[in-house]
């Protein structure tokens, strides 16, 4: 059997071309099996955890890794996304993220743009220039792919100083993550974290604080990525997810936050299970912080996905022994497989299926009452 | 970071025993993007598809390697199974099956027994002593672990002959798949073919027929496994499968019909990427047949799922090159990592969620308004 590639390239292309908008309407948010009381047909606060590089195995390997029961299992809806880009079979996280924050598939190494390198409104853009409340918590740089994606319109994933002078007028009110330097050490030698200041932004660069501070948030933890979990990360992601909580809450509009388990994907491709399990319970804990957060709140819709799988992960078997699970990989890089995503809260049960990737953007519109009619 | 397997085995066991039957009450059965215009509450039939050895990225793969939009993508319910045995963190397929056919995790090997080797009720034996049609199709043996595990109770799946046995009294309306040689070529000299007609089965073993015959049909094409695609296969599943439903439909009460892509294991052990796509893809085309026949029935459900992963199978790219899908395996065995679930039909909704592998039995049986109160 010959695959002929060059043919799917150029059907998978036509398919994108027709897969533009969700047309589903909200019509009923029962959902069998929910620990969450739910009331609400609409939710008014969305938190989307994306679990960089986090395929099915990944998200397998928190049953048999994690003493107690994996805070997946709390979801009570399940879809699978197909995450091809516009222009891989496989997709970048830059790519893989914009489909999240603006519903577009693009290419890979795309930064909130289109095709065409054209900007196209990120969610938080949008919902904040509504009046919501938002954030970006991630354990690599705030610059990195996924996160940048949501505030940042550049033609390329590299550029972390471009990605920059969004910042200050991108109205996110809480970021935390790691990248002060592109900020503070940059080669037009400006320091970005002045504009931030003057953008009402409180600058805190020593240690997560354990209470918000008024007005804006900017907390950057280090000059790029954080540490790893195993050289003391620590409980930041969990707790930095506390605090934007804490701060976006208060917006009696309702709020946008977006959490990245960055480091989950730098264990795949570091082909480093031990590394890429500790990121992936530290991201369980993470969810169980927003699941928590959202059963006591009843109007949160929770979802977590991934933007690809990476590393070609697998729980195989030590030397055939079934009651030993031996994790591999397949690949440096990234794979094509489709990727799980959880939803719990009111707007839960849009996200059962199968679908596009860039669905999930349409999806969270759509729970929120808001008509997107074309891209 | 060093996982304690032994702490770990001895955890999986223990949450074994308080995970046994499903409380869950069919609420509501509206499922947002569904195809199908579902006024019933509850399926008169049901249509059991396993393919085994089927993981998440043999699922994708139909996505790419398949011409036009795959019959996967048709279900609007998805769910996902945590696959564990009662004896390994890694099932086999007789396990794997009969958590299925009779709600218990059992040990690798078991064929309809339980952890004691004490035989358990299946669905077939339950539904067909109640009036309703059943039907077995595979392209294994119909003596293989997983088909065998509907009708046998054996206490290792290699006791072909034994399982043989089980057949002419099983209630079973409509058998196809192989296992001619465990009925007429037998070390203790009997014919069981004799013994099925004498229970009213018409005996067929040249080839599969293009309409059904009256009474109960048992067609057995080859002496062990039927022959892979690339062997000459045809369309025996697709058409087993068509033969079935018009025989089992014609009863008013209902039916039961399981249906195995048997060989996308046998690809998976193999570590040969188009042998299994080649089985996948026989399997989708099947799926079609199935979800065409529900949508113009109204009343039957149609689940979709897997016993486990085979192979470790991935969709990695081709020396770093993102549009170019290339599949590796990482294992010539099973691996744990969950397997999704896919319903479509009346009471789809209840297979939404993540759930252990033997909770499908008590979704069916609580989909068709039977009360399964305990194991």
């Amino acid at each position: 059997m010959n695959f002929k590639f060059s043919f799917l390239i150029v059907a998978f292309s036509l398919s994108l071309i027709t897969s533009s908008c969700v047309t589903v309407q909200v019509t009923d948010n029962t959902v069998i099996g929910s620990e969450f009381a739910i009331n609400e047909t609409k939710p008014k606060n969305i938190i989307l955890l994306i679990g960089d590089g986090m395929g099915l195995s990944q998200v397998s390997a928190a049953i048999y890794y994690k003493d107690g029961k994996p805070n997946f299992e709390r979801f009570s809806t399940v879809g699978l996304s197909k995450t091809s880009s516009s222009s891989d079979l496989v997709t970048d996280s830059a790519a893989g993220a914009t489909v999240f924050s603006a519903g577009v598939k693009t290419y890979n190494g795309a930064i909130g743009v289109d095709r065409d390198t054209i900007a196209v409104p990120t969610i938080v853009e949008q919902l904040s220039g509504d009046g919501y409340s938002t954030g970006i918590v991630a354990t690599s740089s705030i610059q990195h792919a996924t996160p940048a994606s949501f505030f940042a319109h550049v033609k390329h994933r590299r550029m972390y100083e471009e990605i920059t002078e969004f910042a200050p007028n991108s109205g996110v009110d809480f970021f935390a993550g790691g990248g002060l330097k592109f900020f503070n050490d940059r080669k037009d030698k400006r320091n970005l974290l002045d504009s931030m200041k003057a953008r009402g932004y409180t600058v805190i660069t020593d240690k997560l604080p354990t209470k918000n501070v008024p007005g804006k948030e900017l907390i950057l933890l280090d000059q790029d990525g954080m540490p790893k979990m195993s050289e003391g990360r620590g409980d930041f992601l969990p707790k930095a997810t506390e605090l934007a909580l804490a701060k976006l809450s208060q917006n009696e509009k309702g709020f946008f936050l977006m959490v990245e388990g960055s480091q989950i994907d730098w264990g795949g491709h570091s082909n480093d299970a031990d590394y890429l399990i500790e990121e992936l319970l530290d991201f369980d804990k993470t969810i169980g912080v927003a699941l928590d957060f959202a059963k006591k709140n009843g109007e949160t819709l929770v979802i977590v996905t991934a933007d690809h799988e990476t590393g070609g992960f697998t729980l195989s078997t030590d030397g055939g022994n079934y009651n030993k699970i031996k994790p591999t990989f397949s690949t440096k890089g990234h794979s094509g497989t489709m990727v799980p995503v959880f939803a719990e809260g009111p707007g839960a049960s849009l996200f059962n299926g199968i679908y596009e990737s860039n669905e999930i953007y349409f999806k969270m519109m759509e729970a929120l009452g808001r008509q997107i009619d074309s891209l």
